[in-house]
């Protein structure tokens, strides 16, 4: 039913892409409860978004509904995870072991979503030999050294603001393929590097602002 | 310079309250380097943002550039960081203590940018009484007289999916008003609540998504 040579050839649009974790995360609770099939209305009832769409969003995975029964749920599930890149294990690198680098080892959650966080990079003297959740840090001199050793193709980038830009630059020149920037700083890349922003202080906020609109 | 009256009117659209961490950070790193003024073509040219654009999400923030020379660096931040909530305190709680709850306890980052987590909770009995990173962890049941307690108006959300959507509600009956979704479930809430979706694991997708694609 899934052709994976499809996979690399299909260029989903990024809005679409992005709601497809969340289709994911209602019909798995819709099969721990043992339900067998679902349609797109019923997903859209539940997210709140347009059926169409969801339908759209999902012609895009090589999975077809049944009319009147709708999608069969443990194939729905088995298709979006692989397609999502969630079944197969991505090897990353953290750059910038501080407050947020050193939470996001411990966050084993990621592995469950495809990432395994191999190694910490940091400037730090004192950092250089510890553990983190049985993680190694080493200092940011021997990346290019263990990058050989472990061909790494994602760099989680949580170093402070003013070293984001030389961090990102020395990532690319070691061969991180993909950059996953947590700070507020706006890198530049060059076109065939993957780059994707997530601003956690940035919703903060957002939300900060609403909430001050509501009082 | 600055009128505070008008912090709580100015209903500034969410793509322009997003871009706002963006040139705080940057003109934070040209304040640590001693510059006095920055323009929107400067802000421009190392975001990749359209200059008028700038100019225009500025505007929002009473705070007005000099012909010739732009915007006073020093007054901008601090304008900057008033505006986005950054340098008052706001209390929040944790709801889930799992893996990422418990990193994002770790991440004492947050307490910069005006988010202090003043506790979490769990339905596991085990970490009931204990404490993360100084911040305490109570059973579940004990959120109603601990918000009695502490007046807490912010609730992060990193509990499992088929919990989410009950947590929320129980959230928001206990006077929450502004919840940080963490999880990739599309939680339901009533217009009156604040939302804020932070899906980590889809920008994880989505990353996984594009690497595929410059194989």
């Amino acid at each position: 039913m899934y052709n994976s040579d499809s996979k690399s050839t299909i260029k989903l649009p990024e809005p679409s892409l992005r709601r497809l974790p969340w289709y994911l995360a209602y019909i798995k609770l819709l099969q721990t409860k043992g339900e067998e099939y679902v349609s797109s209305t019923q997903i859209a009832k539940e997210i709140g978004v347009d059926s169409s769409k969801i339908a759209k969003d999902l012609s895009f995975i090589n999975i077809s509904g049944k009319t009147r029964v709708g999608y069969e749920i443990n194939s729905l599930v088995a298709v979006l995870e692989e397609f999502l890149g969630f079944t197969s294990m991505h090897k990353a690198f953290i750059f910038g072991v501080g407050s947020l680098g050193a939470a996001l080892m411990q966050d084993s959650g990621l592995s469950q979503y495809g990432l395994e966080v191999v190694a910490g990079f940091d400037v730090k003297p004192e950092l250089a030999g510890t553990f983190i959740n049985h993680i190694p840090v080493y200092p940011l001199s021997q990346f290019t050294q263990k990058q050989k050793e472990l061909g790494v193709q994602i760099g989680i980038l949580t170093v402070p603001i003013d070293k984001a830009q030389s961090a990102t630059e020395e990532m690319i020149a070691g061969g991180i393929k993909a950059i996953w920037n947590f700070t507020p700083y706006r890198i530049r890349v060059p076109k065939h590097i993957v780059i994707q922003n997530t601003s956690i202080y940035a919703h903060l906020a957002v939300m900060f602002n609403r909430l001050n609109n509501i009082k």
